[in-house]
């Protein structure tokens, strides 16, 4: 149920940002994390059809509106990133595909489209990177852009 | 953490009034059910202190609107009712309680104190109860408040 799962999502990520999040930034630690409130704008908003209003409102609160400094987008076509999850997923000798892995090609392609919308109307916030280039040369892109937050905190200390 | 709390309430209440309460309206069934939507009003909200506004969100979008044609609250002293609680779970030799058990008095007054605040506010719909006599003549009050119901069925068939 598509309600519930947003909800679920939303508990998840207060608990989360509460318990691990918060104390991590008030110790002083950078914070690194895999998908976050964008993803329930993406995932239970436009894929799920949920309301906008109420993401935004259960989002702004589960954060305590807490954002990323930076958000690395790793993009690629849908069918491209489908392949690799069935690559890995048999790699890992597992048949099992989480609940949005068993979602089909039009699925994925409106979760491509939902992610790039939101890196165009946050470019401060959002670095794209194409995720169909080889593996280092990703790292090196996303690297550089870590670079002036990484000299920053190097002058700080 | 009492925001994820009120996100699991209201995520469990949105897929029961989807897959349980709304089929058996549908087909014409009588719903009785045991706790609903003011409960998490009372306990996340009045208790544990949760904004007033979400709460009234979460529950419109999650009973998408349904509500009792009647509500039977079963009031007694909180200390009545802790011990109650206390004897029940003695007699089922466990030592079990659920997260609400385990508060104090004062948690238990302030969600007595809240429920009959919702039964005074809305006469109509609410049944105070006294929970404290004996339970043939509670019983007995509650077919009572039940009978024009009934009799309306049965004109009905």
């Amino acid at each position: 149920m598509p309600f519930a799962e947003l909800l679920l999502y939303a508990a998840d990520r207060a608990q989360h940002v509460e318990e691990v999040i918060k104390p991590a930034l008030e110790a002083g630690k950078w914070v690194l994390c895999d998908r976050f409130a964008d993803a329930t704008v993406v995932y239970q908003g436009a894929a799920r059809g949920q309301a906008m209003e109420i993401i935004r409102t259960l989002n702004e609160k589960a954060t305590s509106g807490i954002r990323p400094n930076l958000t690395f987008l790793l993009d690629c076509p849908e069918e491209v990133g489908l392949k690799r999850a069935t690559a890995r997923n048999s790699l890992e000798s597992t048949t099992d595909q989480d609940r949005f892995e068993r979602e089909g090609v039009v699925f994925h392609r409106k979760i491509r489209k939902a992610y790039l919308d939101l890196a165009s109307r946050d470019r401060n916030r959002f670095v794209v990177i194409d995720a169909t280039m080889p593996e280092e040369r990703a790292t090196e892109q996303i690297l550089r852009h870590l670079k002036p937050y990484l000299e920053r905190a190097r002058e700080i200390q």
